[in-house]
């Protein structure tokens, strides 16, 4: 298999560009939820993986799906696979390539039959653009697809539920996406979308956990007024007291490790060039693997804010508009995954992802784990988002690696076999 | 004279909210130029100053002018006045009071006729409201209203001109506005808009100046991405390199005497809460009394962007809007205002006037000069806006000082008459 290899990742990598070429907007890669662009891409799929004998078919959440049967009957089944949805103007990588890769995986068997099946799957949505909420595909394979999500409505009115009739797909069949039998797990590959690895010169990382997430904002008061004729010591300028405070949370999250925080959005009312501001608004995204760290890191910025607005003569208010607890990934899983980047000759990099995945929903239920592949400049949900091509060859190994340590009877026979 | 001045003030403060009542909006204070209020005003004015023998005009610029003849034919003409027109949601006192505080001096002196003659003036456009331009009426005086802005338009589409036209004034006629013969000086009293005088608890303050203004937009370029994602060393945040920025400015306009500087409007872009800024915009407004000094900070705050950005990976491009020199006030008038506010038996507080004001343009042509009256709270620009009784009482007294002072035969022969 290995004096393929190189080949093997330059057809991932052709795959990914093809299906980046099913779009809603032509010049632009974007393919929303059961958007017409979607089915092209899981008839282009199904070309690929039914030759390799796999039993296709498409989920009544529009999951693409094909089976590679076990050995013997009654086996457990590996779910490999992540998102076919982007968002928009995207990359030709973020989520397809973990599907693409499932499909290399098991044209790397060559027909060869496992302890266990395998279920490459292509989720329909995970970027929650359409329908401004994320995850609709692998909440239905982890049976947590509620009503109050599938009757969501798009821009156009067209409800979750509508899509999937509209698509050709019954919405009374959910239920039946909803993952059945014996699992072993669910493993994901997924580009970095950040700097790390790149950083460290490793082209694939061990995604430990999925950091929690507070999103907040913060909103500093003081007394609007004449730009020109009030002194320096007799203001209480709202946006300078922002603007103390951003610095002061861009420190602490230097300070502590692993933390990121980022106020990406800030408005100043009322934001008139010769008037001191009386308002101004800040965001604050705060990440982190441990909640214990993140809680401290709120309770930090908050007190900071405090003090800075009480030194200047300001009130502020502070709002949580989301608190997202962290994901630990499986950990046997996840050794498994070290070991076999290690055996595909690479080392590995134990981290946190900073954005969310479906892996982040599957392991509510079954044990996940995430392989991270280096993002050349860490860019991403961009036209410029890449791979290189030793990276994909390492991923496919290390993929490759992987069945074969879980097909170890080993690991088969002394594993907690997840009955759904 | 004393004996009525407290009622007299109380006359000034009651015929300021008479003229409030005049307005284009309903339950606000909004008149801008030549609109509908603006007529009643003018009646209002003239029914007061007509009983005390001033001849009464609208000038085909539209402002209002009263003239109290001297007692000879041939004497020169001293200018006391300020804007009828107000910003939207205005107060009672801004512009407004300083045209009626040149009535109530009139009303002081009784029928008495000076060596001089004095003309009330209030304008019909100081603040820029309704065609984005300021000083409209004070430029018709000084003769610099130029064609271009006599040609600018309204939201509506009707131009400058043309609202002279329908307001029943012949814009043919605007040189005949210009002053003409000999003139002695302007003399505007105005609320100070600040918080200054009501700190060093003082009613009265003589304006040396009005401060030149710097307007600047300083643009942070970094790198956006994914807030989950990068880690912070890996960032290149234009936002928390603007807010760093924000914070040196205001420092700086802390560390030297006189100086205010000012951001007001910010953006950043994306401006999404979960990606980092890769843009970040600052408005930047500076004034001095000294041009120097001004200069000197305007090299200071650039230096620190530089910087700032430098440290940070970022780049920084700023842009001068504006660039407007400090205009320093008659030294003769202005002494012999501090000398009568002294009269009158207040502290007269020496400041510079970190807003514009008609006087500025006068200034160009004739000695002007100020006074300042204390505003409570700084505040102005808001139906809050209002005055102190005893102020306004020790502004009448100081304008008669100061009529008395001027109408000494030494005062005035000594003098350079201004012949316009």
């Amino acid at each position: 298999m290995n004096a393929g290899s190189r080949l093997q990742a330059e057809k991932v990598i052709a795959r990914c560009r093809k299906l980046a070429t099913f779009t809603e907007e032509p010049g632009r890669i974007t393919r929303t939820f059961l958007s017409p662009p979607m089915r092209e891409c899981h008839r282009e799929i199904a070309a690929w993986a039914e030759p390799l004998g796999a039993e296709v078919r498409i989920d009544a959440a529009g999951n693409f799906r094909a089976y590679h049967a076990a050995a013997e009957a009654n086996a457990p089944r590996l779910m490999i696979g992540s998102h076919l949805d982007t968002v928009p103007d995207a990359g030709a990588f973020d989520g397809v390539m973990g599907v693409v890769l499932g499909v290399a995986l098991l044209e790397g068997l060559r027909g060869e039959r496992l302890p266990f099946g395998i279920e490459v799957v292509g989720f329909s949505e995970e970027e929650g653009v359409r329908f401004n909420t994320p995850f609709i595909g692998s909440r239905a394979l982890a049976g947590t697809l509620d009503d109050e999500t599938l009757a969501r409505r798009d821009t156009h009115g067209v409800s979750v539920r509508e899509a999937i009739e509209i698509f050709g797909l019954k919405p009374g069949e959910i239920p039946n996406a909803r993952l059945q039998g014996d699992i072993l797990g669910y493993v994901e590959f997924h580009i970095e979308q950040g700097p790390v690895l790149e950083e460290l010169d490793l082209a694939l990382g061990v995604v430990e956990g999925l950091a929690g997430q507070s999103k907040m904002e913060f909103a500093f008061a003081g007394r609007a007024n004449h730009a020109g004729t009030t002194p320096m010591h007799l203001r209480r300028d709202a946006l300078a007291g922002a603007a103390e405070w951003i610095t002061a949370v861009e420190r602490e999250a230097q300070r502590v490790a692993g933390l990121v925080a980022t106020v990406g959005a800030i408005e100043a009312k009322p934001g008139a060039t010769n008037v001191i501001a009386g308002e101004a608004r800040a965001s604050l995204d705060l990440r982190h693997g441990s909640d214990d760290v993140r809680a401290a890191a709120v309770e930090k910025v908050i007190r900071l804010g405090e003090q800075i607005a009480g030194r200047r003569g300001l009130s502020v208010q502070c709002a949580t508009l989301a608190n997202q607890p962290a994901v630990a990934m499986d950990a046997r899983l996840s050794g498994e995954i070290e070991e076999a980047i290690r055996r595909a000759g690479c080392k590995p990099h134990r981290m946190v992802s900073g954005a969310g995945h479906d892996a982040m929903i599957l392991s509510e239920k079954f044990p996940a784990a995430m392989m991270f592949v280096r993002t050349p400049g860490g860019i991403s949900h961009s036209p410029e988002e890449n791979v290189r091509v030793e990276d994909v060859e390492k991923a496919i190994e290390a993929g490759m690696q992987l069945l074969d340590l879980l097909a170890s009877s080993a690991a088969l026979q002394t594993r907690r076999i997840h009955r759904a």
